[in-house]
C-alpha cells in the first residue's frame, strides 16, 4: 500500500477521535444530564445522542472505510461485503432505536414531533440510509444481480453513502445546537457554562471524525485492489489454474457456478468503483 | 463530454435550487423579519444569512464546478483559474461582511460572541477558506511555483475546498436552527408557524444545492480535459507546431517563457488532479 504509514496515522486518528466522541457523549448524558433510562422522560431522550454517535456516526464511519484496511485485503471480497453490510445494519438498528427514544419522549411530554430542520434532515437521512441498505443488499449481495447493474449503480452507492454520512454529522451538529439552547436555562447557552463548552467540543470532534473518514474513503491510492490485482500479487501462493478470463483461479469445483457468477459481476463492479474514486 | 444532457440537467437544477434559495432568504429577511439596514439592530443581523447564502454557499458552489462547464473548455486554463479565484474571493469578501454584521449586532445588543457551535464551526470554515485562498493563489497562480508542489498539493486543495463547502452548509443549517428558536416566540418554533416551515424548506434547499454541487464536482468523466487532450481533439483548428513535449502548440513567441513555465507546472497539476478525482 502506498503511504501505509500515513494511512495508519489517519486511521488511528479517526478511531481515536471517534472513541473520544463516544466518551464525550457518555459523559454528557451521565454527568451533565439526567443519565439513561427508558421511562418516557429526559433520561430516555438521552439514548438519542448516545446511540446516534455510537451507531449512525462511529459505526457508519467504520463501515465506509472497512474495505480500505490493507490487512483485510487477503480476505475474500464477499467476507468484506458481509462486514460492511453488518456494520451498516447495526448502525441502522441503533439509529431506529434512537428515533424511538425521541418520539417516546416527545409524546410523553406533549412536544410536537418533526417540526425542526434537525428532524427533517435527520429523518430524510434515516430513510435514505434504509433505501441504501436495501438497494445495497439487493444489488451487491444477491448473486443473480448482473454485473452491469452493479457497475452502473456503484457510483451512486458510493456517493450516496458519503452524502448520507455527511448529512448525519450535519444533523448531529443541529441536534447539539437545539439541545444546548433548550437544555441550558440558568446559566444559558450564551453564558458558556462548562456543559456548553464541553458539548461544543463534542461537535468539533464529530466534524473532525467526519473529515478524516471522508479523506480516507476518497483517496484513490488506498482503494482495495481488485481481485485480479491481488491474485497477480500473490500468484506464487496459488494453484495456477486461471479460467479463460482469469477470474476462477481461487474457486473450487462445487462452488463454481454461484461463485463464478458473483465474480463476473464483481469484476464489473470493481471496474466501476475504480473509475469513480468517490 | 460523456452524458452531456445529464450534466446539463444537474447543472441547471443546481443553479435553480441555488437561485430559489436566494429568493427564500430574501423573502425571509424582508417579509418575515425586520428587513435590511446597517444600524446595529436585527435588520443589520439579517445581512448575515443573506450574504452567506449568496456568497459563501451559492458563489462558492459555482466556483467549485466552474472548470467542469464544457463550454469553457476552449478557454485557457489560466482564464478559468482567474474565474475560479475571482468567484472565491468575492464569496470570501461577502462572508467577511456577513461576520461583521453579526458581531456588530451582538455587540450592540450585549449578546456574547463565539459561544455557539454554529460560531465555532463557522469561524473555522472562514479561517480555512482564507488559508485555502492564499495557498491556492500562491501555488496555482504564481508562475514560479514548481510543478511538483502544485501536483502534491492538488488533492489537498480539492478535498479542502469540498470539505469547507460542506462545513459551510452544515453551519448554515445550525444557524437556521438557532435563529428559528431565538426568533420565534409566540408562536414558537415547535408550533410550526409559517416562518418555521418556510425557513426549514430553505435549509432543505441548501442541502440539496450542496448535494448537487458535490455530485457534479466529483464525477471523473466531467473533469475538464487536460490541455493536451484538448489540443489533440482540436488539432485541425491549430497551426501544427507542437514542442518536444507537445505542450507549446498554442503559444506565441513573446509569451513563451512565462507561459511555457506555467504549462510545465500545469501538466503536473493536471496529472495530479486526474489521479485523484476528488
Amino acid at each position: 500500500m502506498e503511504n501505509f504509514r500515513l494511512f495508519l496515522v489517519l486511521f488511528v486518528s479517526a478511531l481515536s477521535v471517534g472513541f473520544v466522541s463516544i466518551v464525550f457523549v457518555i459523559r454528557w448524558v451521565l454527568y451533565f444530564k439526567e443519565g439513561l433510562a427508558w421511562d418516557g422522560g429526559l433520561a430516555e431522550f438521552n439514548w438519542h445522542p448516545l446511540l446516534v454517535v455510537i451507531g449512525f456516526i462511529f459505526l457508519q464511519g467504520l463501515a465506509i472505510i472497512v474495505y480500505r484496511l490493507p490487512w483485510t485485503w487477503k480476505w475474500s471480497k464477499l467476507r468484506m461485503k458481509f462486514i460492511h453490510a453488518g456494520l451498516n445494519i447495526l448502525a441502522f438498528v441503533l439509529a431506529v432505536i434512537s428515533l424511538v427514544a425521541v418520539f417516546d419522549f416527545h409524546n410523553a411530554a406533549n412536544i410536537p414531533n418533526m417540526y425542526s430542520l434537525h428532524s427533517w434532515v435527520g429523518l430524510a437521512a434515516v430513510i435514505l440510509y434504509a433505501l441504501q441498505l436495501v438497494l445495497g443488499l439487493a444489488v451487491y449481495l444477491v448473486p443473480a444481480t448482473p454485473g452491469f447493474v452493479r457497475a452502473a449503480l456503484m457510483p451512486i452507492h458510493v456517493y450516496g453513502g458519503l452524502l448520507i454520512f455527511s448529512s448525519v454529522i450535519a444533523t448531529a451538529l443541529m441536534g447539539i445546537t437545539e439541545k444546548l439552547i433548550f437544555g441550558l436555562k440558568d446559566p444559558k447557552y450564551k453564558d458558556s457554562p462548562p456543559e456548553a463548552v464541553f458539548v461544543n467540543v463534542l461537535g468539533v470532534l464529530l466534524s473532525v471524525f467526519g473529515g478524516l473518514i471522508l479523506w480516507i474513503a476518497t483517496r484513490p491510492q488506498w482503494k482495495r485492489p481488485s481481485d485480479n490485482q491481488l491474485r497477480l500479487a500473490h500468484s506464487d501462493d496459488l494453484t495456477p489454474a486461471p479460467g479463460a478470463n482469469g477470474s476462477a483461479s481461487m474457486t473450487t469445483g462445487q462452488e463454481l457456478s454461484g461463485e463464478a457468477r458473483r465474480r463476473g459481476a464483481g469484476k464489473a463492479e470493481e471496474a466501476a468503483a475504480g473509475k469513480s474514486s468517490i
